[in-house]
Order: structure tokens, then sequence, then C-alpha cells
């Protein structure tokens, strides 16, 4: 059957992904694609191309490139890297689809490798090339593997497609003895040409692509994933992430510490978050939910339900489930009693069941059971279920469970997986049938309930508005400076944040008359151009009760700066927010809103909203931080001003995007936020900006 | 080979444990242990016993336990409860060794089935009995089976022992295909009679048990585990716990929460760290870490190293270490240039370390650089090496690579796991031989990282000096009181705590006598019996400044409480700590550490001691809170008074001590701790207590 996308002129992308014919060039590697097509059955023609050899595996030999009857729609590169440049641009005159580029020694190496990335690139013309230093692709659905090596999987009709940046990797995804049909598995190698985003996009292309896994080492083009998220969206399929680069997870909360790796994750998972691409962290937990995703996609909820025959298990998905944004769904009255009328009085009806084995091998009551479960509306129903080993047991009365569960699945409309709590435990013929009868086959409890909250995310991400994506330019090239805390208050103030009462004093005679004006006690600072981390070096003084007070305080905080800053004292403050915004090279401008003041670093709580933030994702990312337990009446206080937090986000926000093209770094920290009625106030600012005409 | 213990009088336990006879009384569930121990081999002798039948499974029947013609080591019984009661009766007045009891219907259903299990203890004498509502027990050594079903594992030499709760997990856990050898399963059952501690202890006499695992639902008998992982110690066999009930587990840190689930599944956490009991949390994770202490028992350290062709593993495991306490250490400059001379010049030498695949199939290259890190002295090196499907595809080369591993393990002495990131890319027939050539075989990157973490802990635990268990009084029977603020802290005082300078005032004119004595500014309370949660009331008011706000705040206060507390204002504080005593019914009074004052529920930062805690496990303990940040001089502040507070808690843990027997809880928060050499001040303070003599 061939389902390759109709349509006469089918782009170079698309005729290497889908090639009817298929040129190798090499030799030890190319024959091996020729062997690993004939294996999986590959109906195209192939064509070998070897200067000195009559045959590769069988196949006739032809001298040249141009001696090839027709052009190729796919070619596979593997002769050394100089050559390949050669080979490619010949390719590309002749109007071949794409090519494969098998050698290394590129821009991984460095040096003279760089350039002849660049000249390959050139080479290249307007042809698709993968790689260099790439293991290729393999098309399962119609055999054609533009790889030259051995792998484990096979021919599908329907599956996902895997992108990742490493051959090893690809290999051992391969392996997996989970019962999930890749449609689809490409090596990216250097992304020379082609990244990841672009590869997913021309996969979405095909029908038979269910879901899409990319293992990300990374993002590179952040706007080509933008493109890529809304078109799986509009066509409704997922894509799921490996990403890796979180070490070092911690904080770099504070402007200090922008550079760091962590930071650059954190920045990726907000990027990821907010365009419903799910995100893993291990390799069993990417196929586990790939295989949720493609069977039915995106959970439509978070209600879970779970099924088991010992209590053991049900505890141990209880505890498993509690750290995570899931929730086994109580029962009302009527469902318990529902589920009730088909067990033993001996079982207590909860979520998770424990339905004991007093109806372990009798399929109707199984199936009355699970049906009354199923009944209930969650949004996803695990039976935890072991099977025996084929080689020492029987496993017969597996399959009255399993026909019982799928009989209540087709009965209720619920959807439903199996979940062995050792991966072994499904084994791979198991987990094929179980697909095959409509239901989700999970190899680990911890898996499954990973997949569960990744395709949650998502589809929480796809019922959500997207916002506009809106062009932010480049950073301005100039000198980077640091504005003084008043300054940047002022800008700041102009953009419509409350800042407190106060002004500018050059010595204490002056300060101290701000400070009677404004009414005691007040804040006294130092402030000048650069002079940041202020509380660390003493240049700060709070409460300062009276005029004397005052001027003692002047005298100190003179020398530190270029003036002193006299502000009311807040006093009636429920908690302190961080407001920044900050700019991801890749991903570009961002807010991180956290437990501000001087607890930033001490509790590490902070989230990051690209930029621009909905105002749904800023009171969403608000109520993911542990502060926000302070702003909802902590402790006997009253409840804080969250209207005037979000609207000062929201200036701060407006501030940045104006900005973008100068703002470096932006810290606003804290802001006190009042009682409800009561406002915000922002006290300290800090600010790092190209230098332009604007600011002189 | 008959390893059993030796000695012409074993105990009862370990007849059962080791029998030499097996009596099986009942039906169908008998006739399948008889074919249990047929199938893996056992050389005993086998006696059934059934009213009717003539043989069982071919096996001759008696007709009564009278009738048998020895007193057998262990019996299998089961039958209904009522009779199962009177079997064990005559089981135990003939002089058998143990036996199982299968049927259910006792404690587990409450009511009647409590009054049954009561008899059925009272009938088993001096005779062990294990249940009942229990499958039975596997003694894999001996091809031993009390066991009424199939199950998925084989005779062994040495192996693991496991403990569950749940017989379904217990099956499920023999099928398992990760290599490990099981020694002995056992299903606990409702526990009448022997715990998981008793057994556990029973099976360390047995010097083919290399280490236990204990899936634990409840811990039962404190003071039996604490036996327990003394003698495991003693005899280097490490003890681990799958142990449900962490749910709800946030924080529950403050006295009104004690009796949550979260608080007491903390208590255990806390209890198992003590003991040295490794802790896992779900099923996989339980079997590779049983496979690395099987291996070589625990970790000498958390020094790792990592090894892969591929740099898509290394970057996976990099991250998947992160947030772990382990560390993949760096080499020195000497040791990195040993490696680099086993490699290409392309290969850039770190930790982890992708080897590149220029060395793949150079079995002496691979040995060479496989010698060179495993020569680092690292704790525990990882290969990361996935195997292909060996039905699909050649595996050779991996021959090569595991060769080139166990010879550079034996040349150097390093202690090497191989770890495939997918777990059924480890097959089970590599699991054995790679366990057989002195490895560690993983299935799993995140199980082998756990396992080593495990293994550390359990390592660092046999290391430390352990205290000598303290025996504490059980709660004195009688009436809870809460004691004021100012009775807890006199007696707190007499127990060598600094407290703020203060008096108690009966109205406002004393109130402002004590606050003129102390100087300005003052702190003044409502104090009185049973009154909590005092700053939520607005009972406190900090910083009076001068005599009129005294006489005006203690007006409001008076109607609140009994008195007033007049006391010095702290204002140098650095950090503000939690030290709380409270008591578990199971593990008795621990010490709760934690960030206090207002921040306590906010940022749920807390550890949690046992009673007695040595100086090393508070110093440890503070240290894993982050409020330990604040007593290192965070932010430009001075380094906080660390002696001092370790010193206080010492006298809170000194006078818990001295008042277990009536003390119910108690809460000094916050301890304010100022700068070095300022000692500490506790603030506030809460006391429960039972009502008897001293107290009045």
């Amino acid at each position: 059957m061939d389902e390759r996308p109709a349509g006469t002129k089918l782009s170079g992308f698309q005729r290497l992904l889908h090639p009817r014919s298929i040129a190798v060039i090499g030799g030890r590697e190319a024959a091996e694609v020729i062997r690993q097509c004939r294996r999986m059955g590959y109906s195209g023609l192939i064509y070998p191309v070897h200067p000195r050899h009559e045959k590769v595996e069988g196949v006739p030999c032809f001298r040249t490139l141009a001696d090839l009857p027709e052009v190729p729609d796919a070619a596979f590169v593997a002769v050394r890297r100089e050559l390949s440049i050669e080979v490619v641009r010949e390719l590309a005159a002749m109007g071949a689809g794409g090519a494969i580029c098998y050698a290394s020694g590129f821009r991984e190496t460095g040096g003279a490798g760089e350039d002849l990335q660049a000249a390959l690139i050139e080479a290249s013309g307007d042809m698709p090339i993968l790689g260099p230093n790439c293991y290729g692709l393999i098309n399962y659905l119609e055999g054609a593997l533009l790889w030259p090596d051995q792998h484990g999987g096979q021919r599908r009709e329907r599956g996902v497609a895997i992108l990742t940046q490493s051959g090893n990797m690809a290999i051992n995804l391969t392996m997996n003895q989970r019962g999930l049909p890749i449609a689809f598995l490409v090596a990216m190698g250097n992304q020379a040409k082609v990244g990841l985003a672009a590869m997913a996009d021309a996969l979405l292309e095909d029908p038979r692509v269910s879901a899409i896994g990319l293992h990300i080492e990374g993002l590179g083009d952040a706007a080509a994933f933008v493109t890529l998220a809304a078109k799986a969206r509009a066509r409704g399929v997922p894509l799921v992430a490996l990403k890796v680069g979180r070490s070092e997870a911690a904080a770099a909360l504070t402007f200090s510490h922008t550079a760091s790796l962590a930071g650059a994750d954190a920045v990726a998972d907000a990027f990821l978050r907010r365009l419903g691409i799910g995100r893993v962290h291990n390799v069993p937990a990417f196929l586990e939910t790939l295989k949720l995703l493609h069977q039915g996609g995106p959970l439509t909820g978070r209600d879970l339900a779970s099924m088991s025959c010992s209590g053991g298990e049900a505890s141990l998905i209880a505890d498993a489930i509690d750290s995570r944004k899931l929730r086994f769904r109580s029962l009302d009255p009527a469902q318990r009693q529902r589920v009730k009328d088909t067990l033993s009085d001996l079982v207590h009806v909860s979520n998770p069941l424990d339905y004991h084995t007093f109806i372990w091998a009798d399929e109707t009551r199984m199936t009355e059971t699970f049906a009354a479960m199923l009944g209930c509306g969650f949004d996803l129903s695990f039976l935890i279920l072991d099977f025996p080993r084929a080689d020492r047991c029987e496993t017969h009365d597996w399959d009255i469970t399993l026909r019982a569960l799928e009989a209540a699945s087709r009965r209720t409309g619920g959807r439903c997986a199996v979940v062995a709590s050792l991966p072994e435990n499904l084994p791979e013929a198991r987990a094929e049938d179980i697909l095959a009868r409509g239901m989700i086959p999970f190899g680990g409890i911890e898996e499954a309930l990973t997949a569960a909250e990744v395709a949650a995310a998502i589809g929480d991400a796809w019922r959500r508005d997207w916002p506009e994506p809106v062009t932010i330019p480049p950073l301005t090239k100039g000198e980077a400076v640091s504005m003084s805390e008043w300054a940047a208050k002022q800008r700041l103030r102009a953009a419509g944040l409350p800042l407190p009462r106060g002004g500018l004093a050059a010595n204490a005679a002056e300060a101290m008359v701000i400070a009677e004006a404004l009414g005691f006690p007040v804040v006294l600072k130092a402030v000048g151009e650069g002079l940041a981390h202020k509380s660390e070096l003493g240049a700060v003084r709070l409460g300062l009760a009276d005029a004397d007070s005052v001027a003692h305080a002047a005298e100190e905080l003179l020398p530190m700066g270029s003036g002193l800053l006299v502000e009311e004292m807040i006093g009636d403050g429920l908690a302190e927010v961080i407001v920044g915004c900050q700019r991801d090279p890749v991903i570009g401008p961002y807010l991180l809103l956290g437990s501000g003041g001087v607890l930033v670093e001490l509790i590490a709580d902070s989230v990051l909203l690209p930029l621009p933030a909905s105002r749904a994702e800023i009171e969403e990312g608000l109520s993911r931080l542990k502060v926000a337990q302070l702003l909802a009446g902590y402790r006997g206080k009253p409840p804080g001003d969250r209207a005037a937090l979000i609207a000062a986000v929201e200036a701060i926000q407006r501030f940045a995007l104006s900005e973008a093209g100068r703002l470096i770094e932006l810290d606003v920290n804290p802001v006190i936020v009042r009682p409800h009625g009561k406002g915000v106030v922002a006290v300290d600012a800090f600010m790092r900006i190209v230098k332009g005409e604007k600011n002189g």
C-alpha cells in the first residue's frame, strides 16, 4: 500500500522522506543501506554508485551519478568529507530530492571542519541535506532505509516519528520492545541545513505520523519551533521533547547568573510549555509518552483512575501520583455504589481501586467492574497488570482480564491503559496486541504517569488561546550600561509601574528635607550607575525614624554613589515578588516572576514566561509560585492585591516590549504587594540597557 | 549442595525457612505447593494431609497430622480460616517448625476476623506462623516452595531475599528479567505473629543471603527494625526498603498537623535513614538497587564515572545525576592525559566520557580506555551500553565491549556496571552473564543512579558511629494540656535554652515597668494556657518603641489571655529556625529542624531526627536545610552562630528526653540565630504535655 503524499511535484523534502528511488554512493555503508532496504521490503529502485565496483550487494553499479537512468529522489552519500561536498553539488545540480551526508569531520570538529560545512551548504543549493555527521533516516512506512546499520524496527502502516541528535540513541530506540510503532526515525547530525523543527514540519505532512518525538540537545531556531508547534496543533499531531541540558538546574535567579546553562534550560522549558510541546527527561518516559499520544492523542484532563487486584499496586500508584499534576478523582456516591454492586462486600471501593482477586478469571464479573469504573468519566483509566513470563508460566487468565478490559472500554467509551509495574512484565507481543485493541500498553508505573501528565499538559496548551507571535527586534549593538536605580525607576514610572513616593538628594541636608516632606519612617539608598547589590554593600538603610537618623545615614551612604534616594517606607507589605525581564540568545526576552527580596536565592521559587505573556499566562504563572500563598491570606494576614501585581507585571512587560531592541535585563525586586485594594509598590529596580540616543 | 545452617537444634524459624520436610494441608493450593516444589527440585519430603483424598499430585496422602511419620519442619496450611486455627494448634503441639497460614478473613476484614486472628495466635503457641492471609514463602536455594501458585524464578546458590506485604507483588517480582538472583521471597500476609523485621532477622542467619529488600506498608515494631539494622550492618548485609505511604508528602510542619499520614511517612523516612536502610520508591529501582547491593554491597563513596560511545547518553546521564547526591568527579590532569592517550585526538576527555566510536570493536583499545577510566578511583563506573535485539541483529561487537570492560575491571579492581538506557536493551541472559563476570547489569539510567545513590547512603550510614539505643518510656496516660508560653519558656530556660530577657505582667502598668527596665524596643504578647497561633490571632506586638505604645498594646492584648509577656526585641537576627519535638506512635519522639518563623509552611524546609540524635546528626541535618544558607553568611551578612544553634537543639533534645514520658509536642519557633559569637534566642515556645504531678 503506497500512501505517499499525492501530488505531481513533491518538494525535495518529501522526496527525501518518501523516495521512489535511492542512490547510494560509497562503499561499506552504501552496501548496508541496500541490505536494510531489501530486508524491509523497499519497493523503489536503488542505484549504487561506485567508480570501481561492478555490483554492490548484487545490484549493478553506476560509475558516476551522471550515468544514472533517472534523477534519484534520495541519495545516501557515504564518502569522505571533501568528496561528499562534490557529490552533493552534483546531486543538487541534477535535481535530486535530497541527500543524507554521512561523513563526519565538519563543524563538530571545529577548525577546517567549519569551512567544509559552509562549503557543503553552498554546494547543496536548493536541495535539502540531512547532516553531515549523520546516520540518516528510516521510513518504516515504505521500508525506505537511508540507514547504514542494523536496527530493531519493522514495517508499520502508521506510527510516531522520532528525531534525534544522536545516531547511537536512534539505533537503541529502535530496539525497544514496548510495542511503540515507529513510522520514521531520523538522525539529525550537524543540522547544517535542516534543523529539528524543519524536519518535524516536513513529517507533519504525512497523515500516518501520529505523534513526533524530538530528542533535543539545543533548540537552534526558536521561530521555527513556534511555526512547527502551531502546525502540529492545527493538525492534531502532538510533539514531545526529550530535551537534555537541565544540569545545574537550581536557580540562576538573579541578574548576575544569567549566563548559566541552567537558566537557559529553564527558559527552554518555559518555551516548550508555551508551545504545548511536552517534555520528558528519560528514554523510557519518552517512548511511553509517544505511545500514549499515538493511541488517542493528548488527554482532555487530569482525572485518572487506577484498578488493580492488589492493594500493593494501589498504594504504589497512589504514592507515585502524589507530586504530579494529576489526580485520582474520588468516586461520587452513585458511582461508588455502581462499582460496589459488581464486587464482593469485602471490597472497599475507592480510587485507586483494589478490586481483589474474588473476580479473577471471571470475565463477566471483571467486565462489569471495569465498565463501572470506566463509566465514571475519567480522562484515562489504568489497569495495573503484570503478565507472567510466558516461558515459565500459564497466562490464560490474563487473556480473560484483557478481554474484560477491552469489552468495558468498548461499552463505555472510556480511554484505558494497561500498566505493568515492571516493563518486562508487559511482553512485546502483549503490548502490540493491547495497542491493536484500542488500549494503551504501558511499561512502568512512573512512565505511565509521566506520559499522562505530559499528555494532559499538551491538551491544556492546545485548548488555550495562543497569543499572536510578536516580532522581537534583535538587540541593538552598542555599549551596555547599568542604569542607576533612580533613572531606572523614572523609566518604569513612565511605563505605569507604581513606585514609592520619594526624591533624589545630593547631600544630607536635601535628604532631610525630602524625608520631612514624605513623613517618617523613610528609606535611604545610595544610587549611581553600576551600583548593584546595594543590600549586600550596606547601601540601603530601612526604617529611618527621624531627621537625625537620615542625616547620619546620609553621611555614610554618600561616598558609595553619586546621590541619595529618599523614599517612603512601605510598612504593610504582605509579600515580596521579583519581576524581571531577561533575554535568552535563542528564545529572546522572557519575564521572570518569583519570590523576591532577600529570599530570592534561598527558596528558588520562580517561573519564566517568554514574551509576550498573556494575562492568563501571568496569572497561571503566579499561581505556580510558593509566594502565591502569601497573596492568598497567609496565617491570619489579609489577602494581597493580586490584581495590582498582575497589572504591574503587565506594565513591566509593556516596557520590556517597547524597549526590546535595547533592554538587556531588568530586575524589579522586590515588588511589595500590599493588602487587597492598596496596590503594589516596586521599591527597587535594576536595568541594563544598550546605550543609545534616548539614554545618551 | 545443602548449605542450610548447621546445628542440631534449629529454631522453628530456621526450620520453616529451610525445611527438610513439608506438610501440605488442604486441596488445590496444597497440590500446587507440591507441583512447585517438584518443579524446583526440592529434595526433602512432602506429606500431603487430606481427610478424603488418597493421593495429591501422586503423593500418598495422610488422613490427619497425627498420621505423619515425622514432625514436619514446615507446614502449608490452606484450609478455611476456622479450621486453620485448629490445624495450627495441632502443628504447634506436635512440635512442627512453623506454618504458613494461607486463609484470609482474619484481621484484614475487621469484626469477627479480629477475634479469629487472636485465636490463631493463641493456638500457635511457640511456633512461628507466617500470615494469615498470606501467600507463603519461596526458598530458591533449596527449592522449598511453600507457595501455592506459579512464579517466574529459578534455583540459585546465593541471592537476595525479598519480603513483601503483597502476594501479588511477590509474584510479579519473580517475573523480572533483570538477572537479579532471588534466594528467598516471602509474602508476609497479616503479620499476626511474625513481622517484617523478625523475618528479615531470621534470613540474616543464612550467609547465602546477599541483601534484603523490604516492601513496607507499615513499620509495625520500630524496636525490631533497630535490632535488625544493627545486625544487618554487623553482618554486612544491606537492607533496602520500598516503603509506600509518602502521599500528601508536603509539610505537616507545625504542631497542628502532626496527625497527618505525610508526617508519619517523613518520620519513617528519617528513621530508615538513621538505620542505614536504603529507600526506593518504585519497583524497578527496588530490584536494580538490590542487584547492586548483591554484587559488592554498599558504595564507599559518591564519585561516579560514566562512559558511552555517544554524546547523547553522556548528556542524558549528566542531566539525570544533577539533582542527586552523586557526582561525576572531574579527572585530574594526569588522569585525563592517561585516558586521552588511549583515544583519538578528536575525543574531548571528560566525565561523563563520550569515547566515540573510533575504538568500537577493537578489544585492545577499548580495554585500554576503560582501564584508564576505571583506574581513576571512582566508587562506581558506568558503561552505558544498549544491546541490540538478538532476534533481529548481530551482537558480536557487544561481546567484545563486555570483554574489554571485564578485563579493565580485573586489571584495575575498579567496580563497574553496564547500564542500558532501556531495560529491555539489557536482555536477561546478558544480565546474568554480566553479573557472573563480576560486574553489575543495570536496566535504565534513572534506576542505576537511584541504586548508586541508595547504596552510597547505606555506606555512609554504616561508616557512622551509631548512638546506643535509648529506651524511651511510653507516654503516660492522662489529660493533655497546652502550657502557656511563659510556663513553657521557664521549663526550657531551666533546661539551658537561651531566651529573651523579659517578664510577666498582669496589666498595662506592670508591662510598662518591665519594658522600661528592659529598654526599648520591646515585644508584647498575650499569654495563657491553650493560646497558640498567637501571630495569626494578632496577640503579638513587635518593636514597641516607647512606654505609650506598650500601654496601648497592653490594653488590646490583655483580654486575649491570662497575662502579658514583655520581652526584649531581638534586632540582629540572621535566621529563624524552628526546633520542634513530636512523637510518632510507631517510631517515638523525634526532633524537627527547619526554616522557622512565618515562613515555616511557605518553604517547607525541614529535617526530622529520631531521638536521640547525635551532634553529628544534628549538624548534618542542619546542613540539609535551605535556611542553612542564611547561617553561612548570606548576601553580605555575617555568618550566624551555628555552634549556639546546635547547643540549643541539644538543650531541647535533653529536655525532651528527660520529659519523654509526658511530652506530647514541643515547638520552639523561632529560634533566632544572631551573628557568630552572639548566640541564639528562643523567642517563642509551645508545649503540650500530659498533666501530672510536676505541672499540677
